[in-house]
């Protein structure tokens, strides 16, 4: 494509193209149990049993036939004959006939016979073993049924699901112990500029490029392995010379820095002339972040990152996210879970813009409830502070310049 | 304590108790900027410098004397001279005079005279180095003020922060190349049960004890070093000699099961007769996990949690999470990110209790809005799919026994 323009699509256009030009190259590797959280599942996990296997009961009590209490008051109590105790986890196989009941803790499978359960502080123990009722039990009472919690055939987790810790106790009742993940992807991240060095305790002209070691972190959150490429200057061969080697080494690459059009933002064409296709967008319809940029390579996509913290971070959420998870061949439509909450400020923006505007918040309480503070102005991208403190973001449509105080708001979370 | 009998104390009361015996041992270490995600500030980190160290330039343009425009019109343009080219993160010596400007790039400090710049597209740019324009510039525009960011002596992260992926930048940007951070403490987590194994792959009669894996995974997010102590049966004795190793080898103790009133719940016993104090509170005021409760010995917290998982991830929640930040040294109450939304479905309870009610969540899509779809329901403590599913909780108050469609709810958000 012509370099030398930049048109403002929207990140539809981008997710489209990370569809149609990106190679998905699902690699997986089985990963036990124990170090499965944070890592994400490359297949659907579908149940093989029942959960529970069996009916349970929910209480320490006895289990008895609803029916033989129906007619069960202080002056007429139901007697039942204790004929057995239940074990946790043993399958009985003893049954439970008319005028019976049978010892059960909190968790034991069901006998036979028995349709539900009785507390045992709602019951009277005689020393010849017998239980006496003084109210019936209704059928089913403190009892969870075969499945309740998960029936066989169901798909307890998708594709694509990150594993978190919780999730490891339900995996192991159903007896698995080793799943199938997305093995990490290689993503290359290079840092575009004269003005950086990629030597940590840099002092004097140059300044560390620290963005790329806060992306390098995003990356491995959303499942990748970073490769740190270091700094090159604002120098067209150079920064070719850097993308061959980051292609040949990665799955991906993330560039920061040099997306602009002013003299030394010569990333655009350094992409477009490493390969087929090259770059294939220039430009997103909302800031900060309006000068990210997207190219492919034999199928190996290149995010160009704007270098202000806050366009950074934006292209890596709406584009360099994506295109990892279709590298994983997994949906690279981004999600964020979102909620509603008023806005804790007035916003008011110069002028209208057609671009969509981008404002990092944090919740705060607010006469008691919670409320999305705004912490970022527009034009003010290089702050590192409102990104850092983010939990979410809002975005305001093209036009819009003001929002009230009170107003609700969509907030999208961050790191959830 | 005498250890017969359940006392439901609020929350508070456990975190009360937890300050005044949990020992703090806040042991740190220096951790390089490249793998602190994830971990816990042992210091707040206090800015040196300010950022930026000097006014930038929030665009690509020339920096000017707002005053050489104020006159500025289509008809009678103000012409400045082009007096030099700032370069990125060099620090300008340079001084732009009257009816002068100066190139300089985004992110460019402002050379000293220059109160303002004017972008590149605003202008016209002739042959003998002359800018014309044909408005004026505000004093302070486009140009971003020293300390804008942060400013010298801020505290920019406070104690106890756990590090985000986005807050390397900020720390790189701050000069600050490794920081002192709250050492993993030991936590030992043991499984009580005759129907439990450690053994992976079990099969048969045994289940295996796949809460422990689940609970070790939320320590390490805690902030601690887990260890797995495997399962004890329900032997007072053997689980009172687990009780001893563990509290050798580690700075907590978290225990699995066994935690109620029942012939088989020694755990209590088993604490109080471990060490001095021994047993100090046994029952919580809030359902799943009235049944916990907490000792400690020699300073060392033991956190009883029941053994059905909606019961011992409250109790993880609620005492061990709080345990786990004493020792290190932080403020041990619990904050969860609150967020009010509508509740999805009516939620009824069978009677009232006197008891706080905890229900696991989904935050879903409903009505183009996001509301809470309630997972759980009481009295059904062993389901595990509710847990791994839920994006957050909500409590309801002693007594309340129903909640309306559309309600507004406070969900407290997991994982944030």
């Amino acid at each position: 494509m012509p370099t030398s323009s930049i048109r403002y699509v929207a990140v539809e256009e981008y997710i489209a193209k990370i569809k149609q030009e990106v190679k998905a190259r699902p690699e997986v590797e089985e990963t036990p149990i124990n170090s499965l959280t944070g890592r994400i599942l490359a297949e659907d996990i579908t149940s093989q049993t029942n959960l529970p296997p069996h009916a349970k009961s929910l209480i320490d009590g006895y289990a008895v036939k609803s029916e033989d209490t129906t007619d069960a008051t202080d002056s007429h109590p139901a007697k039942l004959k204790i004929m057995g105790k239940i074990k946790l986890e043993k399958q009985p196989n003893i049954e439970v006939k008319n005028t019976e009941a049978c010892y059960i803790p909190t968790g034991g499978f069901m006998p036979k016979g028995a349709d539900s359960a009785v507390k045992v502080e709602d019951v009277m123990v005689s020393d010849d073993d017998l239980v006496t009722l003084s109210a019936p039990v209704q059928a089913g009472e403190h009892v969870t049924p075969a499945g309740r919690d998960v029936s066989k055939d169901q798909v307890v987790f998708r594709r694509g699901r990150k594993v978190r810790s919780e999730d490891i106790a339900l995996l192991t009742a159903l007896e698995i112990w080793s799943i199938k993940v997305v093995k990490r992807p290689r993503v290359a991240i290079l840092s575009v500029g004269d003005e950086l060095t990629d030597r940590i305790e840099a002092t004097g002209e140059k300044k560390f490029a620290g963005i790329s070691l806060a992306i390098a972190s995003l990356v491995t959150e959303a499942g990748g392995e970073p490769v740190l490429m270091g700094v090159v200057p604002d120098d067209e061969a150079a920064i070719r010379g850097k993308i061959r080697e980051g292609l040949d080494s990665a799955e991906a690459l993330l560039t920061i820095g040099g997306t602009s059009k002013g003299p030394k933002d010569l990333v655009a064409n350094a992409i477009d002339r490493s390969g087929s296709p090259g770059l294939i967008l220039h430009g997103i319809d909302i800031v900060p972040g309006r000068v990210s940029g997207l190219g492919v390579v034999d199928g190996k996509p290149i995010v160009m990152m704007p270098g202000l913290i806050q366009s950074t971070v934006v292209a890596f959420y709406f584009i360099a996210l994506p295109a990892i998870r279709q590298i994983c061949g997994l949906n690279p439509e981004p999600i964020f879970k979102q909620v509603q909450v008023p806005i804790a400020d007035d916003v008011t923006l110069r002028t209208p813009t057609t671009f969509r505007k981008l404002l990092f918040v944090k919740l705060v309480n607010r006469g008691g409830g919670t409320a999305a503070q705004p912490l970022s102005k527009l034009g003010e991208a290089s702050l590192m502070k409102p990104v850092a403190d983010a939990d979410g973001f809002i975005v305001l449509p093209a036009r819009v310049t003001s929002i009230s105080r009170g107003e609700y708001v969509t907030v999208n979370l961050l790191h959830t």
